[in-house]
């Protein structure tokens, strides 16, 4: 059986909705990131990069929100949440969670995270004051030039949606109102309504 | 016909040498990034992000490495560049190619492009201190945790490969001595004898 390995108010949200969506048998295991959790020996020896999201499967472990969501959509291509047959729409689906998880995602880490990057207070405290800005950037370009609506990628629901709803729930903590963006904000509201999204969020709030 | 978006120096060389590896009919587009060229209206009307690669397909445009080079590898399957038909071992090249995209790339990139999280000169200047910190973390655990020999993901020769080679040219660059890394420095000497890659190495040249 699948295992997910996740943390309350990390990215990991995103793929354990993807997993409800798909209807996959697994199991989800909570570490805690205050206390130190994905540094320890036994979480270490399941995703050495000591970050949360990892996926245990039959056949080993997986990371990055990106391949996890694929992996998700491919092997539960019933619940059709990627074209599978079209590799030009796979590969807008790619690149739309790339960005997230290259840019979008590095953006907002810089405010709580910024130590990967410096060691100086003085610099940390530069990084956290530029993050509204980037992180309004980003969702200044999702809004105008990549959210086709309803869904991220149009008429069908897909594997961007739990990932964009995910890095878009932080954005008010980062310093930046979220209504700027009507049409991210409205798939925020939407989004909650779904059932998966509502079970990860209440499983998240216990 | 493909269209591809590159500059010299970039990124864009891992997803050049796989259209190379495929066998794929393309046309490389060069940006002087230097001149600015990434931020003209022209190019802004491709890829608003103003970065490369770019991919200009009959259907649209992909942006994102590790989009890009999934899409190479699906649209021409008789290259053989990625397990197809396999949700496991496609999902374990997206993670490590979304690793390159949002880990290591970032490290990378707050050297010269530390203008991007701050404004202020000194905190810059601390950024920049501590990337070969960072990017010797990260080949590190490239060497010790995910590189399987003799090519990225063990005997098959896949859409990884050109994406390591790019990314651990930089490292030199970087501060950091890459046969620090016998893994990843034997790599990118057996890449340089791949005919591919001394096409687009050429060209990168002239
Ligand atoms: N690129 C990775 C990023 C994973 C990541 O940074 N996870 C954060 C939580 S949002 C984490 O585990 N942080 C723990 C730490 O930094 O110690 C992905 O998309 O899965
Ligand atoms: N996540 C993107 C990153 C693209 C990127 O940052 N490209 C750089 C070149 S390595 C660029 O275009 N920089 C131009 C600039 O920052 O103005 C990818 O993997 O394709």
């Amino acid at each position: 059986m699948l295992k997910l390995f996740y943390a309350v108010g990390s990215c990991a949200v995103a793929s354990h909705i993807a997993l409800e969506e798909a209807g996959a048998a697994y199991e989800a295991v909570r570490l805690d990131l205050r206390a130190g959790d994905q540094g320890k020996p036994d979480y270490l020896a399941i995703n050495p990069k000591a970050r949360v999201p990892a996926l245990a499967t039959d056949r080993g472990v997986l990371t990055e929100n990106p391949a996890i969501l694929a992996f998700v959509a491919q092997s539960h291509p019933s619940a059709r949440l990627a074209p599978l047959d079209d590799a030009f729409a796979f590969g807008r689906i790619q690149a739309f969670n790339s960005y997230l998880c290259s840019t979008v995602h590095v953006a907002h880490a810089h405010g709580l995270r910024a130590y990967r990057w410096a060691d100086d207070p003085g610099a940390m405290a530069e990084m956290r004051r530029k993050v509204p800005q980037n992180v309004a950037e980003c969702f200044g370009l999702i809004e105008r030039t990549m959210f086709e609506g309803p869904w991220v990628m149009g008429e069908r629901y897909s594997i961007c949606d739990p990932y964009l709803f995910t890095v878009a729930g932080w954005i008010q903590n980062d310093g930046v109102d979220p209504t700027r963006f009507p049409k991210v904000w409205d798939h925020q509201q939407r989004m909650k309504q779904r059932p998966a999204v509502d079970k990860v969020l209440t499983l998240y709030r216990s």
